[in-house]
């Protein structure tokens, strides 16, 4: 545990950051750039973070970058249907093979979660609210050092029926002014990857600038973390003959 | 399924119920009378419905009474400490041998809901509030007849952190004029029992007239129910030599 | 509850059934006849069953027939590539909006199976085997007149690790000669849909005419229906302006 | 992470460990200490790991020892009821506070862990068997390190039915020579408080003497580790009028 080195990437569509006056005053380093920023600010040393971009070639996703990857966090809006299926499909299969991932705010909505979630992952929405968010699992690793309840002024509302299958452990709950609620924090687990997904952040609020947002996706990389070495794929179906757990066991 | 008879007994304490004027104006058949005729009306000849209540003998919950007893709802506030604990015995043995219980508002702070959740079960309270109800779990049998969000005018609030096990299935999520969140509809297995939580219901408020939460309780019946016949006790360990398999499976 | 008319379709893949002379001894009348009689036998007038498969046009899955589907059972094998696309994505959306699906054996490398689960659905196997199923969730409706532990003489051996998120119920656990466990009665839910894999049953034994495998598929199908008139689609993300909860609930 | 001292404190009855020869044979340092000469071995200056047991004053479980241990590990057998009630209460207190709790083989009856399950945790149970513990949640921090399969050879049969809640997290399955199976690696969290039940272990057997075993005792300590400082008791019910969040979220 003490000498764990966690390898992020931090995913970012890039087009809001670019393309918008409004985003690029709340953002100036980039949304992706600023949830960086705040990861290697909470975990210090822990950590090793980078950031990759849609605009980039295979979307700054080649194998090299993956292989090293052992949490990915991921950021998309206007472009979900830019990225390429190919590079999905990598993402998909490391992510069931151990790779963490970290889907936050419209991500929801991106290739990489539904297809991992087999569900529409529709939800309802409102621009300018406010989002209360408690804590419904106080002894979660992702809640530690969060308080009971915080609050962030400026919020896009998001609000149920969200449809995921039932989270494998629920951490947080929102409200929003219009009385909606929200499950804001869900873990999934599937195969060996350990997905956390946390619903605060939009591109015209200074969201991911918050103290509390930025503790909660640190606690969300360490959570979702895995020692590179254990991990090993499972996606083909292994004739095994009597005998085959003594031979397995025997290595 | 068709020819099921749910044999359904409604345990009220009947403190508020006989001292308090205002509630006997909200409740003049009482709170349990009006939960029982709830559930008759929307269930008909598929139930057979009583009450019980704590001034009488073992609290209305004879062994006779209880093993004839299919689906137990109970609402309690003023006199949980009043509860004997030999009849929490009986009735926490029987739950887990397959009678199903409903637990109604204040009921999270009874003897048997604590027994059986393992944790405090505290929640944060306040009175003269309102109430809005989301559904979560849209597919689930209690959430038949549902819309996706209703509003109770006139409730208590009740609000996070509620001190529970993560509920087996999550059907309903609530919130409140001040912002709070509650997890109002929860679904345990608990051994062969199924219980269902259901936080709506106050005693100075018209809660159980209303037809919304009349249908949510009558769908809790249903959900909990299981058939008599295969209800068995499992409070020892048994001895099982090489062969017992064999044995039973003759049976 | 008492006037369901539950109206179930049968999918086999029917290529083992016709094409091997070993699986038309075991199964003369196919395997999805076999599986569509035990339904029908076990639920009587409580049903409507008719099969469907892949040598018919569009699979035997017309949107008329998954219209007036309540419950859709899947058996396939040799042919999972084969379902084209299209109707894959009219069976996920069906599911999502509230169709049950009963997903038996080798269907667990199904497409749609996969697409719902989001992972690989990879496990171990091996011919030639015994399984005895223990029931882990007695209270559970499909394990109702499920004994607490039962064998079937001859079956094909399916072993962990199953690429499979953790069911949100698991209701029957198996093992096999070789001292390997699976995880073989399984629940999911998924937007509106109730999904239950069980995964016993294989062409070349006679799995299907046993009788209480055919009560665990009956108890699946009672498990996984829902009224159609609650069935609503929840494909797009909704914007919801503050009112719209007046609006609705106006309805 | 990286600075985290984590204070264990492994509890045995020390009842077989003094009377029984041939478990002094097995375990001449007693089970205890044996399990904790384990965790030091894999945890090392990460972990501070000291031993109670029955036959100390209030069990060696004073508020002093409980006021500093993160996470306690439980073994007993003959003495489950020779444990005082007060000492069980303050035990239960502490876990809901979040001191992790690891419950190991025969502790499955113990009145702390039936406390926090809240059903009846029977089971079924033979001498002499061989146990082979399959991984069903390879991506689960308490799996790091552990073989997807591996084979305790000599060991006592525990079987299903164990009348436990559904797990919130199943990592091992078991089974054994007669065709057993049982849920044997269960992570629950209750409160604040992470409990890990791990089935194997006998006092006749060198179970705690194997690599594997003690590997995984030791990554469920670091798993039920939550740091001292996010300890906060929920024990009572907090009226919140209107404000209480503006005043809670100052501090």
């Amino acid at each position: 545990m003490s000498n764990t080195l966690i390898r992020v990437t931090v995913w970012g569509e890039n087009i809001h950051d670019q393309r918008d006056e409004e985003v690029r005053k709340v953002y100036p380093k980039t949304m992706h750039g600023t949830i960086a920023d705040g990861i290697q600010e909470h975990l210090g040393s822990n950590v090793e973070v980078r950031t990759a971009s849609l605009d980039q070639p295979e979307h700054g996703l080649t194998d090299e970058i993956l292989d090293s990857t052992d949490v990915l966090t991921w950021w998309g809006h206007a472009g979900h249907h830019l990225v390429k299926d190919a590079v999905v499909e990598k993402v998909h299969k490391r992510v069931l093979s151990g790779m963490g991932l970290i889907v936050l705010h419209s991500g929801h909505w991106s290739k990489i979660f539904v297809k991992l979630m087999g569900t529409t992952c529709a939800l309802r929405w409102r621009d300018d609210d406010r989002e209360t968010i408690f804590t419904v699992n106080p002894g979660h690793p992702i809640a530690r050092n969060i308080p009971p309840v915080f609050t962030i002024p400026l919020q896009e509302m998001y609000g149920e029926y969200f449809d995921i299958p039932q989270p494998d452990e629920l951490v947080f709950l929102s409200t929003f002014k219009g009385g909606e609620v929200f499950r804001s924090g869900c873990c999934f687990i599937r195969g060996q990857g350990r997905i956390f997904y946390f619903s605060p952040g939009h591109e015209t609020y200074p969201v991911y600038h918050q103290v509390e947002v930025k503790q909660v996706i640190a606690n969300g990389v360490e959570w979702a973390y895995s020692p590179p070495k254990e991990r090993y794929a499972t996606s083909t179906c292994v004739q095994s003959p009597l005998g085959w757990m003594e031979k397995d066991t025997e290595k």
